[in-house]
């Protein structure tokens, strides 16, 4: 008998067939369209369940999220803390991140909007690059396995990179710094700033007029995290004031970001929604039937959370 | 007493302070400001000179171009072929078309474009990725330092790149085509074509409506050596008929780009004013320095130029 695996989708997943979640290893239930008796299920596979949800589900061996971040799962008072719940680590979230991020940090570099706007005049304007890349210097808030990569794409191009983390890494050719009491140095040197945290009470609301104040002069935000990050109206502030030269902003505190907000129109900020990474329905199902796979054969699960830290 | 060295200057270098060209190695006169004796003339430096110019300087031991091209000086039907032309070979510059040419590839997988018409839209249009880098074929046409520098770095993302040159290149992990016979094979497999040829009678008008007509379905071309590789209406046409994707073009026939050119408007072109590569002044005089210093000693100079390959 297989063990039975619950899904609760989401927008973009639930138009693919049920073919692509058939698996030799798990009997793949959907929540909402399938019936089954609560006790019968093994697992849990999704995003955001409602808070609640998961607590009426009370054999649960494994959670599996098939996001990066968790903090959909944390939010929840009654989430089962006795269940390991994992995170999705997908190398293609990774790259795809990386890309994004090279892109907009290249756009910003090279004025790519200054010639958009000279294109749509019709005008011949030429304009110098400000400095070299090696010249410029680039932060990111979390150095974890995007972080990483993130990192090393753009080291590729000469930047300079520094990283800010919890804990202190050793990642080649990238300044590492640590903790609450290294922020402030983090931050004074940062020309571009790339938060790719994990959402927890303690980064909730970290972009925020403080923080921003300890930027250097016209630096960038580019924010491909968590829309609880950033304190929206701290940013815009923070823009109009001219202290900061722009931001890159591809998650919202509300998503779909609604059509009357003030950021799609801002002169100086690019608005994406929430694809610099998008999980790749063929990778999350594989690394989901890996998972269940040594739960069942009694090996330890990858990549489990641990609740405390939150992530 | 110091060889003189005849400058002609052009657009954004006339600006620059008479400090930046002097030299312990040679005597800096700038052509339509000092006056001078014509035979006292030991180097020309510079970009375009109108043609017949050269020939009035009999005296000359090298003709040095400030820019990679050295079309604007073959053009000239009384070039002094006895003269060695150096062309400039600048890594800065490399490195900014590397940068361009990332920057634009990136644009184009990312749909990069369809989120700004969404945010001009004020609209939450999310898109899957069309394919993995991976699986994104790019043909760089022109395979030498400025090519190879190119095809590193879309390596670096995964890209399958290829090249086309007039003898085979071997550059790890890029497929080399060689000559006219291979050129209809290298065609067919390229989703997004890069031009960074040298300017020759064989190469002008190269990107042309016979030429589109090899490219896959829906491929993009990207054009950031000299606008006269490319016969704009052609492009045009094929854009319209919906053979081609879209376009990138840095060089254009005529620049600056006229301002009713329908290039300007067209909804599938990026249009930018020459900026892929810009020669830096500082590195660019150092190099001339480094070549009649070069020269005086009776040493061999750097990067001469092949009159009769042209380039």
């Amino acid at each position: 008998v297989k063990p039975r695996a619950l899904f609760l989708l989401q927008a973009g997943w639930n138009e693919l067939g049920a073919d692509r979640f058939a698996s030799p290893v798990y009997e793949a239930l959907f929540a909402g369209r399938d019936s089954y008796a609560p006790e019968s299920i093994d697992y849990f596979v999704g995003f955001r369940p409602e808070p609640g949800f998961l607590k009426t589900l009370p054999r649960l061996k494994a959670i599996i999220s098939l996001g990066a971040g968790v903090d959909g799962f944390l939010r929840d008072p009654d989430f089962p803390r006795h269940v390991p719940l994992v995170r999705s680590v997908d190398p293609n979230l990774a790259i795809q991140m990386s890309e994004y991020v090279t892109l907009q940090v290249l756009t910003i570099h090279r004025h790519q909007r200054f010639f958009d706007a000279a294109q749509r005049d019709h005008a011949w304007r030429q304009r110098m690059l400000t400095r070299n890349a090696g010249d410029i210097r680039i932060g990111i808030l979390g150095l974890g396995t995007i972080g990483n990569l993130i990192a090393s794409r753009l080291r590729t191009f000469d930047f300079q990179v520094s990283g800010w983390s919890r804990s202190r890494k050793d990642v080649p050719g990238v300044k590492s710094f640590a903790g609450e009491s290294e922020l402030p140095a983090f931050l004074s040197q940062c020309d571009m700033l790339v938060c790719v945290l994990p959402l927890t009470h303690e980064t909730r609301g970290i972009l925020n007029a403080k923080l921003f104040a300890q930027l250097p002069e016209q630096a960038w935000v580019i924010n491909v995290a968590r829309g609880a990050h950033l304190i929206e109206d701290d940013l815009i502030a923070a823009l109009d004031r001219g202290h900061l030269a722009g931001a890159v902003l591809d998650v919202f505190q509300t998503e779909p970001l609604p059509s009357d907000s003030p950021i799609w129109a801002h002169p100086r900020i690019t608005a994406t929604p929430h694809i610099a990474g998008i999980t790749e329905p063929r990778t999350a199902l594989a690394y989901v039937e890996d998972c269940i796979a040594r739960a069942e054969a009694g090996k330890p699960l990858p990549n489990v959370v641990d609740i405390t830290r939150g992530y």
